[in-house]
């Protein structure tokens, strides 16, 4: 504790203040979620009117000179380690609202939902020229964006701490070429492989089917239904808080590895909510780390749970329950991992191509955003780098450059946090097989508590208490690396492929 | 449009801040919803700190000195009748929030906290003694509040004006006594008569079917589905806007006619939601009139066309098939309108003995409030009164004077709005037969347009324009009067029961 009676008493009101900006943001996100999973269409108007209008009131509470007083009394002030967190924290969101204009947050957010209808048409027609103007409009914005954040510094470094503040543009950069290096070669001797996985699916399977086979799969790995549940949406996503942390999912008629894949991906998301400290809830020390962290919890779910072999040991039985078909754990596990090269699409890729598809992105971003590459040369550069990474190239725009909504959505910076929570995710699983033993058997026996445990402690516990690669240093001892993930997959997908 | 551009200009800023008002406070309901409907238990801490967030923010908006300097200048200016209309409902709530301190506020919430566990111990162990201080608690605080708004009016005029402010308790207490003194002896004739209505409902109906059939009751009555949706709760309500005003329901399984009735009922408040302008969403020209014109809507759709004969002419097949029975539009219409003065609970009251039920409970809260009863004669007085108006007498406090929640919630002043909503809405069925011509074959074809439009032309499109009295003299062209309800109850239930 703080220790002056003075600062007591001022670290008492700022984190009132503060625990007051997440409650907002978290009624905010309640009503996101009711949106895109429970509000009849008609419901949009009122909806974006009440959800600017807790924008508006979360960006005073946010900017308040007082809050600045507070910070600045604050880091004068001797704070033991998680004040000084909490004031680190919040001083960074702090900053970042208070120099970025609201007149530029209102053209940004104009400027999005205008781009929508203009990406979405120049989609299905294929039409990159369409588009154009507008892509170049959200960089010249995004770059506005970076320059009142910090005018001397790299944009797109800038634009990529939104997202992942504390781990290093240099370092997402090393893990992306590294990634990039190492991983072309395995992808062209998969492709060379005259191995086929098995495919065990045929015919169609309806949503109830694929309902009660996801929600087995939720309860088999332990989801808390006291304090989370499952529906569907158009765009699965998971969010809430460490009292509620809802999982959404979706189901395609013939694949129902996607639906499975999909939901324990947002379970990763849940349980690393609903591990983060109860009692802390509405201030930093209760809030996650950002993106590669979180994704980090969703990809070690999904890839080293979800599509590992002990896992489909496990459910296989349950899933032909379900499913009314009678594959075996291997065939399960073999359609789990089956490798697409030739795949155009970021968002069905596997396991390994997808950062194929995220390396591309990075580097189209970057150079567009430090103005290095031309708008108008996103189509060419884009199919180049397919053809150089995948060995396939788009014969459309829409199957190409077209394909994601983020640059759409002004989210500039993001795709890279994908990669680092794969990369993330596999060094949590070397050191949690270190720490815990025989991991394996206990996936096969269904006994996850002990996995759970090993994340609540190493990561969720914390919070945002610890910088990016202090939590990982603290959890696993070293450096945010891409070793662990290259030797998995190395192991993994030459003995799958037998190459 | 005010006359001088400085008012035009201050009008402007200050009906930005009613609209923000207004978005803020139905998040907050977006908040409520989702607790009642979709959140699992284990999240209601989080969401007490968002929804007491919200509450906050709203009150710092509807207390802040700038509303009150724009308010004061508005009055002073030349505003047309639409404006004036939007600075008296502000007025008035700024007012009331501004004389109420926060401290009061902020204990009168605490009490009804603490008020809850012990009236459903109380309740459960049937020992009103248990309760008695709690209840005197809440009394206490209640004349404190009413004290605090006007100390120089009669304080249950005061709390009643807090859910019904424009009609006047006189009119209130008039119309509840006038019912008491009518009705009892038609409820004596009923209880006398040798008439037994039809009961076609024998065993029990799953959830999925009563789902179905009242999913088919909505659309029935023309509920816009791309503004609305259907869902279960444990008490069933309606909230929303005009762009999205949901429905909830539950199901008795020995009692399917209960579903009906409710969903009817929260489909009446749907539609006034539903028929407010658009385009004055988040003003009070866009915002419902009180609670006694809001209970109107329910009323009239779920006694006056849902319990009506022509409803089931053309509704019973449709229910018949749902249910797997074969019962004729008769034998519907019996069952809807089966009169029971033995029973003793509010919530399961038929169309008429509910009445009496809100005349008990109006005389001993207003009793109560002024000083006239003291709370440990409460069970003794209700007794009384059930034995007077209803012939029968609780042999338990758990059946009696312990059986709503209402008092416990703080809610003192309430319970009159509901027996005004029933009258109301038979004075509106009056004058919409006038008006409309036969709409007893409209309902028979199950042809609702025409009553839809009169009711949004008469009532829903004014918002809160008109005072409750005024709103009633604009669409009936008299004063509220219980005349209309007595007329169509003693017709109806001296026909049903021949007597």
């Amino acid at each position: 504790m703080a220790t002056t009676t003075e600062t007591s008493e001022t670290y008492e009101q700022f984190i009132e203040h503060v625990r007051q900006l997440h409650y907002v943001s978290d009624a905010g996100s309640v009503l996101q979620w009711d949106q895109q999973v429970m509000m009849p269409e008609g419901g949009t108007p009122a909806r974006a009117k009440q959800s600017s209008a807790l924008s508006t009131l979360h960006h005073d509470l946010l900017t308040d000179d007082q809050l600045g007083e507070w910070l600045d009394e604050l880091e004068a002030a001797d704070l033991d380690a998680e004040e000084a967190a909490v004031v680190r924290e919040v001083r960074r969101d702090h900053e970042r609202a208070v120099r970025v204009s609201s007149d530029l947050v209102e053209r940004i957010s104009e400027a999005s939902s205008n781009a929508l209808p203009v990406w979405e048409e120049a989609k299905a027609e294929d039409d990159f020229e369409m588009y154009a103007d507008t892509l170049e409009e959200m960089v010249q914005l995004r770059r506005e964006y970076a320059a009142a954040i910090d005018p001397d510094r790299d944009p797109y470094e800038v634009l990529f701490e939104e997202y992942e503040p504390y781990l290093g543009i240099d370092t997402a950069e090393d893990v992306l070429t590294t990634l990039r290096d190492e991983l072309v070669p395995l992808i062209d001797d998969i492709a060379d492989s005259d191995v086929t996985l098995a495919d065990p699916f045929s015919g169609t399977y309806d949503d109830d089917t694929q309902h009660a086979l996801v929600e087995d799969a939720l309860a088999t790995l332990g989801y808390d239904w006291d304090h989370g549940r499952l529906d569907t949406a158009p765009h699965p996503f998971s969010t809430g808080t460490q009292f509620d942390a809802r999982v959404t999912t979706r189901f395609k008629p013939d694949d129902p590895m996607d639906a499975v894949g999909s939901t324990i991906h947002e379970f990763g998301h849940a349980t690393y909510t609903l591990g983060l400290p109860r009692e802390q809830y509405g201030t930093p020390l209760g809030d996650n780390r950002d993106l590669s962290v979180h994704e980090s919890q969703s990809r070690f779910w999904e890839n080293h749970v979800g599509r590992s072999r002990p896992f489909w040991d496990h459910f296989a039985e349950t899933a032909n329950d379900h499913l009314g078909i009678d594959a075996s754990p291997r065939e399960f596990y073999e359609a789990a991992n089956t490798v697409h090269p030739d795949n155009l699409i970021r968002v069905e890729a596997d396991e390994l191509t997808y950062h194929m598809h995220i390396v591309l992105r990075f580097e189209i971003e970057r150079d567009l955003i430090r103005g290095d590459l031309a708008v108008e040369d996103v189509p060419q550069v884009w199919n180049e780098k397919m053809e150089e990474y995948l060995g396939v190239r788009p014969e459309t725009d829409a199957e190409g450059c077209l394909q994601d909504i983020h640059w759409t959505n002004g989210a500039i910076g993001y795709f890279p946090t994908y990669t680092l929570g794969s990369v993330l995710a596999a060094q949590l699983d070397h050191h949690l097989r270190a720490d815990v033993g025989d991991v394996d058997t206990l996936v096969r026996d269904g006994d996850f508590d002990d996995i759970h445990d090993w994340l609540t402690e190493n990561v969720h516990r914390h919070g945002a208490r610890y910088e990016t690669d202090d939590l990982v240093r603290e959890a696993t001892g070293e450096s945010v690396s891409a070793d662990h993930f290259l030797a998995y997959a190395d192991e993994k997908y030459r003995d799958l492929y037998d190459c």
